[in-house]
């Protein structure tokens, strides 16, 4: 039976707050929230849409971990610290099953994140859904894509294509939900404790969510610098190679997205002296070296190679 | 011509930063933001779904408004100063035209309210907009609803119902888009300078969104009070009483939102002092008291009355 829209955010979505820096959550016009002194707000926005972003079978577990990990991915990118997050809504029917389970997949992120929901909005409509994620960061030490420089070295963080491999076995129609490619692809897992390491190390980050490819492209522009990608350095993982094709793991490596994997510049000095530390985080791999120039150039060993694809686009 | 995902973005939604407290907008991962020191950040986010919150028709100029215009409301409710603003815009389809005169009636208002875009998300389906407001305020003056105690003044500003009946003109297929009560409804104006200056003054404030009675109910129940509410004193437009009975009036006055007014308690002593500040920043009105007890009563000339209606749902 459907409740009110009160009831609905009141039963799923207030909990008591366990952080102290939050003067007001749930429940008010809006939310008070202390950000720590010496660091400054980062904010980022990201919307889900049934059958473009998630299809219309997917667990809601999943879609309630998914609309919250794109979000943190890019707190990860900027090396923040994840605090608050607010959710907006739009369901066709309030069904009390599907909230459950999604508020389920929200919260256990949120949980391990160490972020809290601290308000949001509740509709009925089309199934759209659009998490804030708040967090802070010391300013000076803040990721940014910009500042990648000639001489830097490239890397990936983890392995990439899985997920969107996922993504493709589920299209076909040949995997089960337990599938290890689906898992992956429903419940990647963001980068904050590598986002952490990396501030004031790293001279550029982002997160790849429109495929390595694209995404490096973007971060070039950004830097206003080249860079190029050693095809045969790229983390395929075992999976991934013993279930696709050689040219098909090269191509969802590369154009793939939703692995939620951190692509980082670093400059040679500073990687040497931290591959110790970079390496208890999480596998990283040094995929290509960042030069002057623009745009993006493939290798492979050491030859020039011609690629299909670059990145997403929603409207392309 | 379809543009791509980025290009629209940059096209309509990147403009050159105003404020100083801006240190990374649009085109990052996410945005860095400087919260004034001894200011705490103040957050809400709403969502408009076609068909529910505007007309199917309706001029995307007024959505760009109205999608920034009811999180405006929730930050003057709280007695905000707005300063940055998150958009997430679901669209079937990238038609310049539409985008274009979106981003005019959103900036419009965000030129005026001082309150700077600084990221989003532009995706590919139904049209379903939600905007993220972020301000500030000083924790101490922040209005919330909970703090009404019984000899406090119920207060109302500007009028109310005329946005309920524009809308309901629109429906009837009687209004034309030049209408005053359709340009209240779809343009109507957040009451920012008059939250700032009932910060540290009211006892409990909160924005009409869902109807007067409805709303009044939830900050009686936020503070634990009850409220008497005096019908003949609820400030109806010359407008609204000119084209409706006065039974419609009372109705769309009790139970209409959108107007983006705002409901706040004053002490008598507080009252009394602050009417002719009050009564330059807006026209305020004195609709009744709040009282020991729960729920509210609506009185007629001093006579419990009946009333129909108690705001608005979405799943009820």
């Amino acid at each position: 039976m459907p409740l009110g829209e009160f009831d609905l955010i009141a039963r799923y979505f207030t909990r008591t707050s366990r952080r102290t820096d939050v003067l007001l959550g749930v429940g008010d016009d809006a939310a008070l929230l202390t950000v720590p002194p010496g660091q400054v707000l980062v904010a980022t926005t990201d919307t889900l849409v049934e059958g473009r972003h998630f299809l219309p079978d997917t667990a809601p577990e999943a879609i309630g971990h998914q609309a919250l990990a794109v979000n943190l991915s890019d707190l990860a990118a900027m090396g923040a610290d994840p605090a608050w997050a607010l959710l907006a809504l739009s369901i066709p029917e309030a069904q009390e099953p599907w909230l459950e389970a999604f508020a389920r997949g929200f919260h256990a992120l949120a949980d391990r994140s160490r972020i809290e929901l601290v308000g949001g909005d509740t509709v009925r409509g089309p199934l759209v859904i659009t998490v804030t994620a708040l967090g802070h960061v010391e300013p000076a030490l803040a990721l940014r894509r910009s500042g990648a420089r000639p001489g830097d070295w490239l890397y990936v963080s983890g392995s990439t294509g899985e997920a969107a491999a996922g993504l493709e076995l589920l299209r076909r129609g040949t995997a089960s939900a337990d599938d290890p490619l689906v898992h992956r692809y429903r419940f990647a897992e963001p980068r904050l404790e590598l986002g952490r390491l990396l501030r004031g190390r790293a001279t550029a980050a982002m997160d790849v969510s429109d495929g390595l490819l694209g995404d490096l492209g973007k971060l070039c522009a950004a830097s206003g610098v080249g860079a190029r990608l050693w095809l045969e350095e790229l983390p395929l993982s075992q999976e991934l190679l013993e279930r696709f094709d050689p040219p098909d793991c090269e191509r969802l490596a590369l154009n793939g997205g939703d692995d939620y994997e951190l692509l980082f510049t670093l400059p040679a000095a500073t990687a040497a002296r931290l591959a110790p530390e970079l390496e208890l985080a999480c596998e990283v791999r040094r995929i290509g070296e960042i030069v002057t120039g623009r745009g993006v150039t493939c290798l492979r060993e050491g030859v020039v190679a011609s690629v299909a694809g670059a990145g997403y686009d929603h409207f392309g």
